[in-house]
């Protein structure tokens, strides 16, 4: 842990929330996920308490059963760039997903975000869990976990080939000569792959990041070498600190296999504050939610994660159903978990369910303790940095009002942002373009072997 | 023509323009392919001129031939979002193509960006001209031009269904009863088509236009029956006033076999409006453009029409080249009209060459003169409205400043936007939803035979 290490934090905008029934209370505004006044204004709420960027969630497959935010809401690249148009300084992250799209098109619509903020897109990578996505893709089968990964990390090389097909200083634009560019700083691609054959080059330059920022956010096994190997960040969830200091071990250990170094990538486990100016504030704001939910309900949100499932068919309050391999191409770290809690603590359906709908937060409390929550997570390396999930009514505005100042008066979190790129806020470099690179490369061995050269024949005459 | 009708105006926001050589005028900013403020301020002016919408075109494949547009510019979607947030009234329309996209991603981004520009989307249909595409996209081969308008014809019946996908009271929101919407408002499009097998459903409402606005850009035998088909607009391209009345007649007639009336489709061809404050200002602003292109720069951008065919291996100043087919499978209509021309006014290569590097706009002279030709255009029935391009410096602003208020005072121009989405705006009605016009059919069809069933029983009784 260094003396610089800060503390990093993202807001997931959610409209109506994660949950099925959080709408319903009065002071949350029913129709928020495609409230486009409401999307603005908690960015900027995020931009007031210097949050290092926004993150816009994503599903490409819904039916009836679905939870309401998922049924009506913005798609990210829309969002993000609409954000972008009436912010300054805050990163703007949205997922999407390598299994159902063309890496031209993403790799483009990211790069253009990233120009139009003026550095500070972000893209969360994922393979998308849900099973029915194929039936909207004119695809007969849902490719399995492990192909999905394959693809995910062939598609990550053709987007960061492509971003790259412009070195930094290839647009020259001179009048007086007439060149617009330099035809030795375009490069093409000729990506030829198991699952891709992408030519190049791409029809945007480089923004001021380099590189959009890529987030990934499977915690399964192959999630975690994925993001090792390849992202700047990841996006994750643990119930205990335990659990997440584990995490946080594992992910830097396979990172440093890579060749990365610890701070090259940053781990954000998603967190579900509920401050109040008292605790006792906090769980009124808690049980107000939970009062919400009918056991139907919180059935119903269940199957979403075991592949729509329908849980109705048992019985309520007997111990959790054995459901075999239901679900395991889809959230399998989130069934899996699920599953073995269940089992542990010898939990009932009922039970099962109502702690789906609504986990109770970790983070719940006054402001100060609150704070110390955060603080503990990311000093002991739980967590580089938080994304916060809004739960309960006003959750964000809470945070940013009540325990921002507590974590700035305490030194672990920034008054100021230190750039005006998403990455340098991240306190992540910019990457140097390939082809630059190699030919940085090749001009130092030239050096080296100019000098090797003089220094042979001076080692001549001295000998001669 | 009725009393009503009122002429459209949209502008294309183009960057450093279409041409090879227009970014080193010293009056052009030399980034502004890839610059917000530039696009930002174009749109807002667009606005200040009462303008019904901002178009951006776009291309999915590049080269070291390339215009210098083309090879670093923003992705349409993107900038289209960035823009719906800083504008108000104006609206939104970009150009995507139906050969290397999915449906359900495509309706989604544009049903997103209608919601966020409140009901001023616009989706210009076109199949991608250029061969190259297919490398970028892990695809063999381009597809022949019919088939590319076969795939767009089922493609855009796709995505009208996705865009029903809910009808537009389906979501109740009832806090009290916990409804969140209504089931049997919420439709499946099992659609299942040569191309294309698309479940739904989309996972966003329809929007205030109750869909975005299609335009269609091919100007072919097989673009025309498309748009007199699908299109609400036709995004299209003259030199002359005779050719444009009769494009304009053709596809109104074709509108008609399809059962549509005259004002169901509107045809925008796109001019390059050069106005002076006198003749001689406007002559003199055309020189300096032609004056920066080279034969060589001229020759470049005619390669582009014909799949970058490379010309400079003929002579420059004899007769235009046999050319065969080079180039039938992408601008088709545009490579027919430059070989018709060049034999039969007898054209070298040369001349060619330059006129279509920089084609002398008819609309060029004083604003009373510009505002004559497009108000004859407009009366004479060769356009519904045009798409102004910006071919020299501050074009936009000129025919906002200039032309605008001629056009106006002689009442065929609106002094205020008529309506809030784009759709009331041209004057198109709002699509009503599919499954919500079945309903009412069947009510209807219910209702009548209940009444016709009455009269029997009435009729019966009189005779009885």
């Amino acid at each position: 842990m260094t003396q610089s290490r800060k503390l990093r934090l993202g807001a997931i905008i959610h409209g109506v929330g994660s949950s099925m029934s959080t709408w319903r209370h009065p002071d949350i505004l029913s129709d928020a996920s495609i409230n486009i006044e409401y999307y603005k204004q908690q960015a900027l709420i995020a931009e007031t308490g210097k949050f290092d960027l926004v993150f816009i969630a994503d599903g490409l497959f819904i039916n009836e059963k679905s939870i309401p935010h998922f049924l009506n809401r913005f798609e990210p690249i829309t969002i993000l760039s609409a954000l972008a148009a009436v912010t300054s300084r805050i990163g703007l992250v949205g997922t999407l997903s390598t299994s159902y799209s063309e890496p031209f098109t993403v790799s483009r619509q990211f790069a253009s975000l990233d120009h139009i903020s003026g550095g500070r897109a972000g893209w969360n990578v994922v393979t998308s869990p849900l099973e029915g996505s194929a039936l909207n893709f004119s695809k007969k089968d849902h490719p399995t976990h492990g192909q999905r990964y394959r693809i995910a990390e062939e598609y990550l090389e053709v987007a960061k080939g492509l971003w790259d097909s412009w070195e930094d200083d290839a647009f020259v634009r001179d009048k007086e000569s007439g060149v617009f560019f330099d035809p030795a700083k375009l490069h093409k691609l000729n990506h030829k792959g198991e699952n891709f054959a992408v030519q190049g080059p791409l029809n945007i330059a480089r923004s001021r990041q380099g590189q959009p920022v890529v987030f990934q956010a499977g915690s399964s096994d192959s999630g975690r070498t994925l993001a090792a190997k390849t992202a700047d960040a990841v996006f994750t969830g643990h119930e205990t600190i335990e659990e997440a200091k584990s995490f946080y071990r594992d992910v830097k250990q396979r990172a440093a296999l890579y060749g990365r170094s610890a701070d090259e990538l940053l781990i954000f486990p998603g967190i579900d504050p509920i401050v109040g100016r008292t605790r006792e504030e906090a769980e009124r704001k808690y049980k107000e939610i939970t009062d919400l939910i009918s056991p139907e309900t919180a059935l119903k949100y269940l199957g979403r994660f075991f592949d729509h499932h329908d849980f109705s068919v048992y019985e309520l309050d007997a111990p959790f159903p054995e459901l075999g391999d239901i679900g395991s191409n889809s959230f399998r770290s989130g069934t899996d978990k699920i599953k073995q809690k269940a089992k542990e603590q010898g939990l009932t359906l009922r039970q099962v369910a109502l702690q789906t709908a609504s986990p109770r937060s970790g983070f719940l409390g006054s402001a100060e303790e609150v704070a110390d929550q955060v603080q503990r997570w990311f000093e002991e390396e739980a967590a580089d940095g938080f994304i916060i999930h809004s739960s309960v009514p006003h959750a964000l505005d809470d945070f940013v009002e009540l325990v921002v100042p507590i974590l700035q008066e305490r030194g672990i979190y920034r008054t100021e942002y230190e750039a005006d790129t998403l990455r340098g806020n991240l306190g992540l470099s910019k990457p140097v373009n390939r082809y630059t690179k190699a030919r940085q490369e090749a001009e130092a061995a030239e050096q080296h072997a100019g000098r090797a050269e003089v220094e042979a024949a001076a080692s001549a005459a001295r000998q001669g």
